[in-house]
């Protein structure tokens, strides 16, 4: 599971807005300091969903071998913490500090991952509840 | 794009409840007249945020390779239309008439579809608008 944060570099972030439309993003992502970071432009509808929620919900991986992870979403404004900018530049191959339009970190911290290979299982296997790691 | 609407299995959906919490899973699809059909218990969250809205989120494909589908959802009842129930039970190997849970099958039809193949091209290309194939 951690090999699995460690090398993978995308995810799919599901965000909504204050009236219950939801959406949906690939992103590329590191994980870093035990949490998800992902960076997106400030103006986006995934950052003002996100940051307004306070709370994110992302799937890794294909639809067969899938990992949901959930818990809290801080924001890092560009400068703010260099290690965490480097580390997301590597991983993702993508740096958003080389841009003109304002990009945002976000740092999604899990508090519950859950996986589960196949589609029809209802019940995910909890791999984290309350930000405890279960296994 | 048709023939991958026609192959694929599983897509991603996202929803959000009035309160605009998101949620995501992935489900089993089949492409059928014209839209993608899924099915998924009428209790579950899925259900009840599609429904709340009207209007689904869904995505196909790596996320290097994405489709994203934006549509109206319509509810159809076990029995109400048996060829459909067919072609998704043919499609996804999985029958939800055989099941005690009561299921309900969701019909999204496609009033956009987006494609692309980098994360990080922030336009993705348009293959349909406002129910118009633009190919």
């Amino acid at each position: 599971m951690l090999a699995r944060l460690r090398s993978d570099v995308d995810l799919w972030v599901a965000s909504a807005d204050a009236e219950g439309d939801a959406y949906l993003v690939p992103l590329s992502f590191v994980w870093h300091g035990g949490s998800l970071v992902v960076s997106t432009p400030r103006a986006s509808r995934t950052a003002r969903n996100l940051l307004r929620a306070g709370w994110a919900g992302v799937a890794l991986g294909p639809t067969r071998d899938v990992v949901i992870i959930e818990g809290p979403v801080e924001a890092i404004a560009i400068g703010e913490d260099p290690a965490l900018e480097d580390a997301h530049a590597n991983a993702t191959e993508f740096d958003p500090r080389t841009l003109a339009e304002e990009y945002v970190y976000l740092r999604i911290t899990p508090r519950s991952i859950q996986a589960w290979r196949e589609v029809n299982e209802l019940e995910g296997r909890w791999l984290m509840r309350k930000g405890a790691w279960l296994d």
